[in-house]
């Protein structure tokens, strides 16, 4: 870890001590630092390293913390969401499990488009209600920033207010939020047989005017056979690059489509899900640097068993990141620390691949890794901190809650000590 | 649900109002009743059913709780944990996905054996401060009932203080605990070569030992190629009958040992595992009124693949339960509810079922279900509250914890009303 001096010409807002720091700087590892001090000052980590380093500073720190030995990591990041939606689909599940047929729960109003329907008849505030209730429970697990895609509304007014629900969670919780329009998620009822007309609305309207507004912060799509074909996809990127926004990709979950290669040639963030991805795709990423979303949730509720090339992207250098992928069909996981012990044990990443993939990776997974995902100094002081004696333990528990403090931007939002 | 009078010559102790309950009595089904009120008086149950018909009582109760149309199930019912031991094995768990040969993991200090060194080096207040910390995660998540198993000492004194801790445990926290002498666990490597007389140890001294002193609920065995055969085993279960003991049985885990046959021979509460049971043993199990307790945690951290034959347990009426199975090498699981979601995922049970496995077929497990396990009037009040529409969300969301409130023998463990 590079050290810098820091400013000492007034005092810390908050001095931590007592605590080891899994900091994931560097470029593998945990970047561990035992017996650490961190130094918060204006919401950014102003000093990090061995305590006995710790420069005096000129004056007492307005508040001192002393962690009894915890660790400290940086908060969590859930890097691919879609936390907003009406209603939810545990009918559905039990109807599934008593042997309903497809048609059966297609004629009870199940499906994506059951989801569309409660999300369409939900206001700003029943959204955020909703959603809030379950960012409360990421929260309390240490997550301190969430990504959260659109994509129920599939027209203007409702993806609309999605992208309004996702910025008011961020003033109404201690969390960022990076909204992503992912107009392009599914064809709406309405535009059965004309998935090309969906597409210019999604590409003339939706996309311009949300963007105009300030509500995008990047554009995803699915592509997929039963979802939008690369050429289709290609145009909303098109979009996107007019509009000045970075790209992400739902691409190759179910079959290789190409859309990772498409992903990495727009420079995409991430390229998400692709289990059935090929070299091509892997080399094509590592290029761009596109970061790998895997998502075990919905590999764990979709019973997959074809596993994502992780060999792959190790061997080509692509940056691996983890997500909850919550959504009420194909996943509603409420636990990000619950994906880490899938990642391991379902795809064997190593406990510190999981743990960067949930840091540092998710941070570039979202273009936000120059200011969050690690603890260097002048990054955001956003912190949690853990009941445990090793990181590995964070991937090793199955349940249970070690998080003990949670502070956000400098400030504590959650804490027992 | 039979409807009995209720004593109402004093005043109710507390009455609860205003919530929906998943009583989980009769033969399958939630048991629901909608918009019901529950009467509890000395720790029990006095009264329950529909708020309409409640009886007017002589007197104003003590106390009075309004749920907000909150669900009211049995408090959870976790029926086969190795919660007591020294250590844990987040270590060994990264070394091996990390590529460590079992060599290297066994010469680090991996394995059971380690769990066994650590476990005897433990004082029973150490023991009960670790345990007690796994156990609060399970409380909070509405557990009302643990089963704990010896089996980390394998020597007389270290049993003892493991079924000392489990008893500690029930006096320190809101909880009942059925304490199980696992003894027949491993071979303890002072008796490698001389697993007979291990079993002799077991027999004549470690179980006549520990039952005379009152530490012992129930007794438990590993029937596998690996720890120990059909024929030790039904040493034990001999022991055990002529100590009075119920017994039960980790059985056909890995293979058809014929195990659960042995069992149902000597009335087991439960054979647990079973995988690779063969319908003999299911057709003895139904007989025998023992209960099938199925392990998703372990089934998930072993990745395995072999499912049990869910379909023969339907089929022959055997009652199937579900737990954590905690222990630190193949399931270090803590979320009771967790299990919920992974008996749906990967055996395919009904949410009902699922929860049915948690509560009432757990407390039959247990030979406890005349007093645990459902809400009826007489049995115990322990309840579990849950911010919820419907009793399919408990298997339905993945992670999160709805559980509002828990009552443990007419007390409020936790509440939050
Ligand atoms: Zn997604
Ligand atoms: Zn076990």
């Amino acid at each position: 870890m590079p050290r810098q001096e820091s400013s000492t010409d007034h005092a810390w807002d908050c001095l931590i001590t007592d605590c080891h720091v899994a900091s994931m700087a560097g470029n593998d590892g945990y970047g561990e630092i035992r017996d650490a001090a961190i130094a918060v000052q204006d919401g950014r980590i102003a000093w990090i390293g061995p305590a006995a380093d710790l420069p005096k500073p000129a004056a007492e720190p307005l508040d001192e913390v002393t962690l009894n030995g915890d660790w400290v990591t940086p908060g969590l990041i859930d890097c691919h969401t879609h936390l907003i939606y009406g209603g939810q689909r545990a009918n559905e599940f039990e109807m599934r499990l008593n042997g309903a047929s497809y048609e059966e729960i297609a004629k009870a109003g199940g499906g994506i488009i059951s989801t569309v329907k409660a999300t369409r008849a939900a206001s700003v505030e029943d959204l955020v209600a909703d959603a809030g209730r379950r960012l409360e429970s990421l929260i309390e697990e240490g997550v301190t920033t969430i990504e959260i895609k659109s994509g129920y509304g599939l027209d203007l007014d409702t993806e609309r207010r999605m992208l309004q629900a996702a910025r008011q969670l961020m003033e109404d919780y201690p969390v960022s939020v990076v909204a992503t329009c992912l107009a392009a998620h599914a064809l709406p009822p309405e535009y059965a047989g004309r998935q090309s007309d969906y597409v210019d609305l999604v590409c003339e309207t939706i996309l311009p005017t949300l963007a105009q507004e300030g509500l995008i912060d990047a554009v995803d799509a699915f592509c997929e056979k039963i979802a939008f074909t690369a050429a289709e996809t290609e145009r909303v990127f098109q979009t996107a690059q007019k509009l000045g926004l970075p790209v992400k990709l739902h691409a190759e979950q179910l079959s290789d489509q190409k859309g990772a290669v498409l992903a990495a040639k727009y420079n995409a963030l991430s390229a998400d899900h692709i289990e059935y991805i090929g070299e091509d795709g892997v080399q094509a990423m590592a290029a761009a640097g596109t970061v790998a979303v895997l998502l075990p949730g919905a590999f764990y509720c979709l019973r997959e068993t074809k596993l994502p090339p992780i060999d792959l992207f190790r061997g080509h250098g692509v940056k691996i990141a983890l997500s909850t992928d919550h959504n009420p069909g194909t996943s509603p996981a409420l636990s990000l620390r619950l994906m880490l012990s899938m990642a391991c044990t379902f795809f064997r990443l190593t406990p510190q691949e999981a743990l960067r993939g949930i840091t540092i990776n998710a941070a570039k997974a979202l273009g936000i890794d120059d200011s969050h995902g690690s603890l260097e100094i002048g990054k955001m002081a956003d912190l949690a901190v853990w009941d445990i004696e090793q990181p590995a333990e964070l991937s090793y528990w199955i349940g249970s809650n070690p998080c003990t403090a949670v502070m956000k931007s400098g400030y504590w939002a959650r804490r027992s000590y």
